[in-house]
């Protein structure tokens, strides 16, 4: 099969997000990586061109003239998709430039740092008719996915409580030292808008919730925390949600949970039995039934649904991660790009990245309101 | 030394908790069962005592010929201290009885149904000079009392999110069954007063954070759920807190965690370091710092406290549970009695309970009222 | 019920195991503590009997002038069944004492340290017609019965290969100090036998294999560690072992395991399913099946079995540890004593105590001769 | 950088193996895949290299063909490196051929059937001075390296037990059903050699051993076991290891261990501590120390060594698993076919094979000749 000629905006040399789109594009052998625009200057781009053995005419100086560039080669040569790993603030106009000329779009989240760019985005995505990734890596995870079908074939009844974590111990020093936070651009609200901790972790929980649930969060009322007066931004707070009629349960997110790490975990309990999973040990599945024994569940085995089996690439046993689970995000949406019938929820869309943005404004509205429940 | 002598009112033949009281007095030598009232009938309580081979003339009909009985009795036969392990609508009466009549007592929580009746126990206490140790178990735990202690001891830093969770699952199909969650005690306002899972299992979480950390919840913003119209107590609930300046975090307490066992767990997060425990595999303690690994305590080593070394019975390696945890709120209660030099925190107190009965009362209130906050 | 007389030869202040016996004693309220021979000086036992305040006429300074004065007395005054738990060399010559003399014995292991002295100890038991109940504490856990059941039950299959270890690592700074070594018995041939690793802790690794499968070890290939040349006795060992025709597994004990507590595993595989169990974790039993979600059993539910739910004294969800598991040998001597109908395996007998015996003169001699194999 | 050119011998289309050799390649973008010798069909492997976009001038029919018609292109686009992913009783002969025409290998294990043809292939390797690497993927994780340094640094001290065991339950149905066993290549002696389970697992299981000691097992002991009378092939065995005076242990492998994963596992032993890691949770290493706190190491940390973050791809907390473990031995290789400096332990060589073979040798003589001592 014809490999998708890829382009990536942002990810230069030194960049972990960079080295991670890479991976979860080869992984699968879906894409060929042809050029972008990888750093900030000409001259940077070029150098990891020139280490990753690329063609240096597909590397550019900037958006316009990446696309003026692409547009001028033959339909066949030409680059289709195109990464945005780029900072927040810089998504919307790159994303909006990409989609009006046809490109499919792979973008890092928040897609955006107003509601109002990303329902744009939204409807020009349907209008030009073209495939929008939001990289919501954690719904890539296999067992995320078996979660996601485990409620869907009512395993476990009507769903009555929802709980989700997102804690963080690494930007606790930075956060303690007024100095150093200075030049972080994500405790900087003109570079990363109006929040930190809820649009950088927290919204990724919301993601889950929504994803594995089928379900949409009405409302929410949060009590965010900056910790320090002269600190702009929340580095942690509770988030009360609503999902329907006597559906309950919260969001917490936080940056000075002190030693944890990437700590995502879900809970979902329905009338019928409960499952959890956590970031952390992501191969692990737990099956909660009323008096009856716990059961944990792992990728690959053929007692997991077909959507699950099939988002790994190897037997049982061999723990896949992160990059695994980012790959199956790429995958799902090579599949889209070319066409293929998909499976509901393969890759998160732009419509995810307009749920994303509007959980953290009417988060932050409910904080600084007096803690007040706002709609979703 | 001369064992203390000990009545009980309630936890007759058949009962789980009276055993546990009996289980939690022999363990450590320092009580001997002279009599009480067991059961509702006289009958039934002489049974159990010819079971525990007592002396059928301690055993009594009711409240008022204990106490007249046992007064009765020459000081140095008499009863010491008795231990209330009747339902909760009748431990306001009993409680103030033995406490007017200077026995000391140890009672199951909640100590009362409102605060109104708990401060005047508490001014009782005062006046009549006795020990009220109320059993809020988890606090007997050697890890509880390690992580209290490694918070005082400055090693975690200033307190910056609190996080506390109890979730069980026992009483899910009870809930779901309209028949059947009539016949329930705890089900029922009259009996249980204002609150079901609050005033059963959060109120466990609230004082356990307010143990461990020395700070005082101040105020408490809740979104209780009932689950059914018809279901008139809460079932279910998150509630926000704050502890001071900039010190937020939240409870959750659930009836409707469907699968879960007992799950009390508390994080507590500092400066420089968050420490984690929950009570279902209550031996370990997890110490989190950042850029170090993770270390994870265990009882009865020599690197823990003093007291919480005390409050464990053999060598480590050897697993201790709930019995005792609870013989060491037993063996505090033992020490105060005797007038013994007690280490702050060995045995939760009557001003414990009217803690507990004011965050009840103040959960419930904000929930009613539109999720506002109220003070504690 | 009436209660049993309990006496206690050894434990005395200070000890550990005295305490431990007591508690288990207590517990189920099937056992009135009368009197005994505590410590090595009447005055130390007298010091402990007015701490429990017994009657010293009760005390006795050593096992004829015991025998003696409790015979003296009528039956229905006498204590009935005595607790041994003095050091090893000395249980075989008081044993025999008391069941001479009809006297129920609960005797710490390993109950002698010759197999010849066992056996001669087993046809006294059998023709004096006493109940015998030899501590190996492990088996009274209610997730091991659980474990037994299981296999019992035929969940597992046929049973293909056999894992245990004990690992510890308290002893590990004493073996590597030669002075501190020569003062502390269990390394000391004269006192404790020919064998200290194995006779302290692979014999309980020995007793739970042949208890929890119903297998008999038939024959052992050992290859033994002193670690130091001029330390007399093994620290550490693996053992093969042989359980029939094609079932073959192993026993791994060491004391030199650096850093591990009291880490007791089982793991035995069938031809249809696995389970795993481990005593620091010792609410937890896994059972593992091919291609299916792995089961972890947890204590006192309704889908244990009830021999494992009658091991428990309170709700699921509460720990227990063990002193429980302690416990719940006592309560099985109590119920054979009473001569009530008891379950298989409810105490260890005499006849483990032979077993055990022999296991550690094989495992010795196998590893002594060149590690040949050596029935048992 | 140039990339490496890579050339694979069998992993064809629905290849688990082939595709998990080509992830490992891909990760680090040090090689470009041109072509090779994918399947028994030259058909097939021409339907790979389609999907993959290959140039199918670079497809072969055999090895013969292979070697000239690469050796016929310029040395700058002729293959470097050669992946052999094809049965093991095929190894021998292409790795031969690729050795003296100056191919570098990266070679699946065990590297042959018996230790003469890998000692003939290690005189090649080191007299035609090319890179081979054997791909014993579990000392790629992370924190098996971490484990390697930790010893080096001396923070165990002196090595007095070592434990391993591999078990593995996937195979497990198919011993039991004589029919399917006749029809897999394991179970076949004419493919697999002299042992089933001990060159597929046990292997693993020794080369980690000497991986992380820097020890060499001297002398073993072997039990093993075929299950049934009629199967030729060891399924499961327990070898007993001696690596220096009074320095012991053993090393457990089964494929009748039902319900289990890949469950490797290590636990190294020292004066000092103890470490232990286990595959199916490979970013946890345990570090045991007498009377302290259990210390939980994870990767990418700046507390681990250098080569251990050096082998992770991400910031800390974001797992990885085999894939990332695989292609850290490919990272190795490259650098060391680039003729960079490599640190000892970055890939295992033919000598790491040599040693294997030597194991199984000795492992299988052992049992045969009555469970008797064989040097390796």
């Amino acid at each position: 099969m014809e490999k998708i000629r890829l382009g990536i905006i942002g990810g230069g040399i030194g960049s972990y997000i960079g080295k991670a789109h890479r991976i979860a594009a080869c992984m699968d052998e879906n894409y060929t990586l042809i050029g972008g625009i990888f750093s900030s200057t000409y001259q940077k781009s070029l150098e990891l061109a020139n280490n990753l053995n690329l063609d240096t005419k597909r590397i550019y100086e900037d958006i316009d003239s990446f696309i003026k560039g692409e547009l001028a080669l033959p339909e066949k040569e030409r680059i289709e998709a195109v990464t945005i790993a780029v900072p927040n603030h810089l998504h919307y106009e790159i994303a909006k430039k990409l989609i009006e000329n046809k490109f499919h779009v792979i973008c890092e989240k928040p897609v955006t740092n107003t509601s109002i760019e990303a329902v744009e985005l939204e409807e020009l995505v349907k209008k030009n008719k073209v495939i929008f990734c939001l990289t919501h890596t954690y719904t890539g995870y296999p067992m995320v996915r078996q979660l996601k079908k485990l409620i869907e074939k009512d395993m476990i009844g009507k769903i009555q409580r929802v709980h989700a974590q997102y804690y963080e111990g690494c930007w606790n020093p930075f956060i303690h030292d007024k100095e150093s936070r200075k030049g972080i651009w994500r405790f900087d609200p003109k570079k990363t808008g109006i929040s930190c901790t809820m649009a950088d972790i927290g919204v990724h929980a919301f993601n889950l919730i929504e994803y594995v649930t089928g379900l949409k969060v009405t409302s929410v009322l949060s009590d965010l925390n900056t910790l320090y007066d002269d600190n702009p931004l929340d580095v942690d707070g509770t988030v009360l949600l609503r999902l329907g009629k006597n559906i309950k349960g919260f969001l917490a997110a936080s940056q000075i949970a002190t030693g944890e790490e990437n700590n995502l975990q879900i809970k979902i309990y329905g009338s019928k039995a409960g499952l959890r999973w956590e970031q952390i040990n992501p191969t692990y599945l737990y099956y909660l039934q009323d008096n009856k024994p716990l059961q944990v569940l792992k990728p690959g085995y053929e007692y997991t649904s077909k959507f699950s089996v099939s988002s790994t690439r190897i037997a049982p046993g061999h723990p896949e991660g992160f990059f695994e689970a980012f790959a199956n995000l790429y995958k799902g949406a090579a599949k889209a790009i070319r066409g293929q019938k998909i499976e509901e929820g393969e890759f998160p869309t732009i419509h995810d990245g307009v749920r994303g943005i509007r959980f953290i404004e009417a988060v932050v509205k409910s904080s600084k309101e007096g803690n007040i429940w706002v709609s979703v």
